[in-house]
């Protein structure tokens, strides 16, 4: 494994390629031989469950109930709301037939021609259609409603160019979609997602994120607002990270879903949508891991703290044995997951590489001189700083440093952020120094066309009108013509 | 609501109606206007949700991990395992395009004909055979072995004729893929997730089932024995529950998944594959349920206690919401999940009707003159059975008779199943008393003939070789030739 981490490329000297490889090497997920669809391997789903669990909770702790809608949404659905269908009804997945029949030559399957479907079936990109659909039966009275909806479930949006977790043809994500008697109550709801969405980002995965709402041609294709949260990867470039929109009533005019309000009246109900997906993973993978693999915070990571012997003979392992089960013990108490490692078919050496390629957190090292001693060898993960200690009270202070390491994280991804955005006024400046990453603030005239010329001058784009800051008017950088606030600019993934 | 229950068929009347309604009038689950797709209403998918964690940690304690493979499938791949592509490649979603485009008419979209697919993707039946594919990167030597992994997802088969968790052409389901170094241990895996999922049933759904082996006509496609749980409805009818595989190195040779054992010699790796479905749900309603509603072991009900106040005024309404405060703080604390329904806008008696319809399994009532004799009257919902008791203590019984019920509707439906359990020698008499349902355990000589010879008569199946009976040699009762074991015969759903 020493040897297999020299072939991890350095960040430094292809960002995008390191990435790639550790995906992989960490056993994270690979690519399937479907085009565009990987499979995501045991240690990658543990990590995304953990993510799955905490959302959830969230989410129930908000009045939010989990359900099932179909994978398979008729094609005529997606046109009904016009926005949608040009955002959506493009690069998807069509099931046309419901049949197969073996060959004439007895050696394979072809599609039975006569098992063509009336309509056309589509995989599900995501499900405001079929959901607003079955809304349509749920919702009659203002006494109906809010109606607090979740599902986890796999979509699909056909990719040509597609990176592992960033940009899959199917990917697993949760959707939200909620229905509300006022306008004022959907987008206080859109609102709050988008914080729990933050919370999340920042208090578990130790990733800093910018809240803001997205510019016209930014938005979710059907949505009057669409909000997000924004992170820096090492590269400089924002991820978006998870989106909550406010849909208005434009799938309740579309799909007829009505109520009688308390006078009785009929209205059109208001709704929000929501989602993160498994590219949370690649935004957790990209902010924190370094040249030797991943760096996993203490929330999330599967094992939390893994415990090797040193000394090659049996009977010093079973010393160490001994010694380590009242701490793997107490550990666990205290709802630390800990693996204990003494296989006999791997180097200590290889493991230590094994075990930080990994990310875990926290490795502890005991070897003969350490029982004679009662000392154990500690590292943290995140600084790779070593230090010996007495393993009397280990497990506490174990308990300390995975909190220690959940907060440094955090803060050292958020100082390396907040190092590289920039309030930017001259547009040759920052079409020079936008190439090297970062984001930056900077006064726009709120037209779809100086935001073109943006994008396709610089490949950058307007991520957000951000929430939190200070906002004086001013004048576009590219224009100069009156601004009323700062938008947040950045290349990104 | 007490007029609803009103047109809740009776079982004695239609049972098949009476399952039907009751899956939706109790809010569990409906058909979607997708062709045989059922959308899973919060309820209901609360119940799969604790189905999933009771499971989930089962398998996870065995060593299982879970994963997340392709939904599509390239159609080639069906071919490769001779009798899987038989058992599966038949009624299948098949993906040909994956583009859409505006119509001509610019009011709605149509397949683009320039984007068919090379090659056919199948929305997956079941993994098998994209997870062997994968399987053969993984597997190298017999340190790589057992693999160990689970995942959770949704299915499709094209089903002509669906009813409600029962059979719907998507349903989700966990799916269990293991490969082993042995033959021996592959068959013990597949014996020992059979021996989970019977005591899934048994001590959390409360469902009694017996543990077989098929025939082989019964066996999936591609198996080399299937292990089955049959459980009784209340129409005497089988229903299978769970199945797991023993699959042999069919997988193994037909994708090439090949280890080096401990003499450095390569072997086809041994597999097994096992599932449990949202067909578990249609199980649990049927054995325990009756002409009121649902009834829900207190193991997997997502609301175990309800307490609902009596006594219009509000100020009266007031007094019971102080008087329960602390006794719902003790419920929650014992891990006991409780409602407290003090709505004003439905009336007592609609939300008793409507709790028992959703088979809550403790109904707690408290008036003012409860509150001034410091007493509270508590229902359990599988005997309908009321009593008054003291307040004081109330929390304590609640949890002993939450006990009490989940061990009686295990012995109610035991009982149930027991007493239609027959040995039957004559088939005239056999094909008499089928009609009626019950179990029926006959002499089979073993020959594919006379299994068809029956189902054709009595559209009843051989459900399995069921195990932990005393088997003594005997002869067919349809044929008179040898029989070596008696077989389980039934009709099924």
């Amino acid at each position: 494994m020493a040897k297999e981490l020299d072939f991890l490329t350095k960040r430094s000297e292809d960002y995008s390629k390191w990435y790639n490889e550790l995906v992989v090497k960490a056993d994270l997920a690979e690519q399937s031989d479907v085009r565009g669809c990987m499979v995501i391997k045991p240690y990658g789903y543990a990590i995304w469950e953990k993510m799955q669990r905490t959302l959830d909770d969230m989410f129930k702790e908000t009045g939010v109930q989990n359900a099932y809608f179909p994978l398979l949404i008729p094609k005529s659905f997606l046109s009904r709301e016009a926005e949608h269908v040009e955002g959506f009804a493009k690069e998807c997945a069509v099931v046309t037939h419901y049949r197969l029949k073996t060959n004439e030559t007895h050696d394979g399957v072809i599609v039975d021609p006569a098992a063509r479907l009336e309509e056309e079936l589509i995989i599900r990109p995501t499900s405001e259609t079929i959901i607003w659909n079955t809304f349509k039966n749920w919702i009659h009275s203002y006494r109906d409603l809010p109606l607090l909806v979740n599902q986890w479930c796999n979509v699909m949006r056909w990719e040509m160019r597609t990176r592992l977790f960033l940009r899959t043809s199917e990917f697993l994500w949760q959707e939200g979609h909620t229905a509300h008697a006022t306008r004022e109550e959907a987008e206080l709801r859109a609102q709050q997602m988008l914080k729990i969405y933050a919370q999340f980002a920042e208090e578990y995965m130790a990733v800093p994120v910018i809240q803001g709402v997205k510019s016209e041609t930014e938005r979710f294709a059907g949505a009057l607002d669409t909000y997000t949260i924004e992170a820096m990867m090492q590269d400089g470039k924002a991820l978006q990270s998870g989106t909550s929109h406010f849909l208005g009533q434009n799938f309740g005019k579309a799909f007829e879903v009505q109520f009688l309000n308390k006078e009785n009246k009929p209205e059109y109900a208001w709704a929000t949508s929501w989602g993160v997906s498994t590219r949370l993973m690649g935004a957790l993978i990209m902010t924190h891991s370094d040249d030797n693999g991943l760096v996993l915070p203490p929330a999330l990571a599967p094992i939390q703290v893994v415990i090797i012997p040193i000394g090659g003979k049996p009977e010093q392992v079973a010393a160490v044995d001994a010694a380590v089960a009242p701490v793997i013990a107490e550990l666990k108490q205290m709802g630390i997951s800990v693996k204990y490692d003494n296989a006999d078919n791997k180097r200590p050496g290889f493991k230590f590489a094994d075990y930080e390629l990994k990310g875990v957190p926290v490795r502890l090292v005991l070897g003969a001189r350490d029982l004679e001693n009662g000392t154990v060898e500690i590292m943290r993960r995140d600084t790779l700083e070593k230090e010996t200690r007495s393993l009397a009270g280990i497990a506490e202070y174990v308990k300390q440093l995975l909190d220690d390491i959940q907060k440094n994280i955090f803060a050292k991804a958020k100082a390396f952020r907040d190092a590289r955005i920039y309030e930017c006024n001259d547009y040759e400046d920052f079409k020079e120094r936008v190439k090297d990453g970062g984001f930056f603030l900077c006064h726009w005239d709120g037209t779809a066309e100086t935001e073109a010329k943006i994008k396709e001058e610089t490949q950058a784009t307007i991520r957000c009108v951000p929430f939190g800051i200070e906002q004086t008017p001013g004048v576009d950088m590219v224009t100069g013509k009156p601004s009323k606030a700062r938008v947040l600019i950045a290349r990104s993934y």
